[in-house]
């Protein structure tokens, strides 16, 4: 499968706390638990965000990180995007990604919800324990300190919710959330806030795993739409 | 309830055989049996396609009539009565509006389809017998002549199926079917090809009445969203 | 409206503690804030549970609370209650219900889950907030102390899922969630452990009435099933 | 994967007419095309009708034919399947099998719909084309003679719904869902009527051949339901 990493890339490179725990960003740190996929990564200062079309076209699964710069991403990319999409590339976003371009425009929604950075520790409880995402996995998957997402989170009604979080301080969040795009398939993990290190925990790693495999494009025909002729001769009846 | 019935208005100024079926306008014909309501319409040559802030501010619920010219309306306008229906305003998509860009970007998908204009007999059979939206009718509303739409229809899963049409040359239709949006509801109902008396059958007239019911403005309170305190002070523990 | 609250009525008779807190009963503590309906109340104890078929062909919903003798319930009453339900009338299940016999025929699942009595807090989030059940409330409802049920809570994807508790001790749970089955609305609502004064809570019991309001018995016809003509003679063609 | 097919096998011992469709009975059809797997069959008049624990600790899915004897299945051992199911088994519930009591508790519905022998053309159009039960198909699959089965069907709303059947007399019909149950996936596949050839159709092969796939057997590990600790001790804090 080829999997495509993208990273906003910014707070790793403005920020020495976040640079000690990613020190080659937060899409590389990704890749290296994916290495039995053809990997490869792309990041918002590049050349047109290093989305072209020829690298989608041969994307599977296009996993997605975003936080500070959400509106830096152009808009004639982050339509290309949703167009592959439609077409039946996966989309995995992840954590701040609930605010990019490309989720709200898929979502139709605003993707409000609250927040907190409390290092707060966090449980992701597994609601739907028979799904492709949670294989391997037990009960719930514990994180000592995470950013905090609460409820109200302003989505559609997902097709499937497989993650419920429990923080610390009080709130509970749909941490794991599935919908159906046109042909595509995308999956919102929440976990992952830039100063944690989060994404080095096994567990968060096989939910990663597991999503890029329940996500991967797919490669229906495309329905015939439009103007169709009827099963047989309306008027010679 | 206010109801705000827009119609892109061009087949029955154009078309002479459209005139003939509804000489003052779709809209006309909608607003004289929603009667009960305060109702004002407004049309894609009004300035601003005669949908002010203030016009929509008062909105319960908006209907929606539009088909060639989808394009024409302006981008602005369309993300304006984007953030009404999210803040809670109700939204009744028409037939061909399946294409509109109002209900593409709710939706985020295609909302392509197969469709044939062949005077064909349509069966509208209710799946969800219990919802408020199909009160007062049988188990289904025929149409002796209709343009068809068939499956698939690219759309996201349905909050509820209510309708299913079937049609004589040979296909079905998903052609009542809810969403939730934001604090906002959507109601997508199919019938009503601009050739056809359609909104003149009593039943479908029940069916838009029942949906602007269903659709009212909701007025439950913006949820705080942001950065919010812990419900006790962790740091304390 | 003609509401029926059905309690097991053991605890209160046989544990001091619990009838000091529902000196009269559950049933009768629920009853005396639905008085602006018909209420009328039924026990374990009485003759067939107190549940005729008069007492239920007349009721528009039913609200259950039983906990410690699911096994008591004779199955032709439960078969009967079941009959009813699927005719259009509402049913509430409340707390520990979970594990009642209709409930669990109505699901076709174990509904097992997780507890705890640990005197826990516990915050039911609204996710669903423009949901008629969740009016008039804000963001959450907070119990001081409650019993404790988790994930995983086995139970058939919900139709809508409207709140998510949160618990002190580290759980959390589709505490608010609701079905159709037949022509019957099922609302289940977790909170509500016998030691506790639960329903006392303002919160608590305008859930409960707006859950009557929107679980009342449907009315729709029943559709005619069985064998059926053809639209037309087909083998006229 | 082990498959396991029951049939009732009643009409083609009684019924010249189906013996001629189906001379080995529909099972044996049925077995003809999944000779990948291990193929074991059952039917109503074996002792237990064919279904020990033994065989079912062992079968991945099992598909189920019924029609006019569902009364004889003793309530024990729809107890038993029933068990199997919630326990991750994968159940493949065809036509008539609808009314059939294992669908039946499973559901919590009456599972009533309208029908009619006419010899009908029948569509089964695609509604969610990505789904991995669709693999392999065009936009629908025509049969050319069919029994009707028609809307409303008492069934809850479905996790997915897959296929809707057009019927030339007129009716729609939801003719491929999906539900979870437990930890084990439903199928409900619509199509085979036992007059008609329809299980040497290629495309509805396939369809059943995708649904083994999709309702294999599942072995998550099962949750630890009952009395459990907190996450820290809340008495310390």
């Amino acid at each position: 499968m080829n999997i495509l990493i993208w990273n906003e890339y910014r707070h790793e490179i403005e920020n020495e706390e976040v640079r000690k725990v990613y020190p080659e960003g937060i899409h590389k740190a990704i890749a290296s638990f994916l290495e039995e996929h053809h990997v490869e990564t792309a990041t918002l200062d590049e050349a047109h965000h290093g989305l072209s079309d020829e690298n989608l076209n041969k994307t599977d699964v296009l996993i997605w990180w975003g936080h500070k710069a959400h509106d830096e991403v152009q808009d004639e990319i982050c339509e290309k995007i949703k167009s592959h999409v439609l077409e039946g590339m996966g989309l995995i976003v992840l954590h701040s990604g609930h605010f990019s371009k490309i989720f709200k425009s898929l979502m139709g929604t605003t993707c409000n919800l609250k927040w907190r950075e409390a290092d707060e520790k966090e449980r992701l409880w597994v609601v739907d324990p028979t799904h492709p995402i949670t294989e391997g996995l037990n009960s719930y998957i514990e994180l000592d300190k995470e950013e905090m997402y609460g409820e109200h989170f302003d989505i559609p009604t997902p097709d499937e919710t497989i993650f419920i979080s429990w923080f610390e301080g009080g709130e509970v969040f749909r941490s794991g959330v599935t919908f159906k795009r046109g042909k595509g398939k995308i999956f919102y993990f929440r976990p992952g806030h830039e100063s944690y290190p989060t994404y080095y925990n096994k567990e968060i790693q096989r939910v990663i795993k597991n999503g890029v495999q329940w996500a991967k494009r797919n490669h229906a025909p495309t329905h015939d739409y439009g103007n169709v002729k009827p099963l047989e001769d309306i008027s010679e009846k």
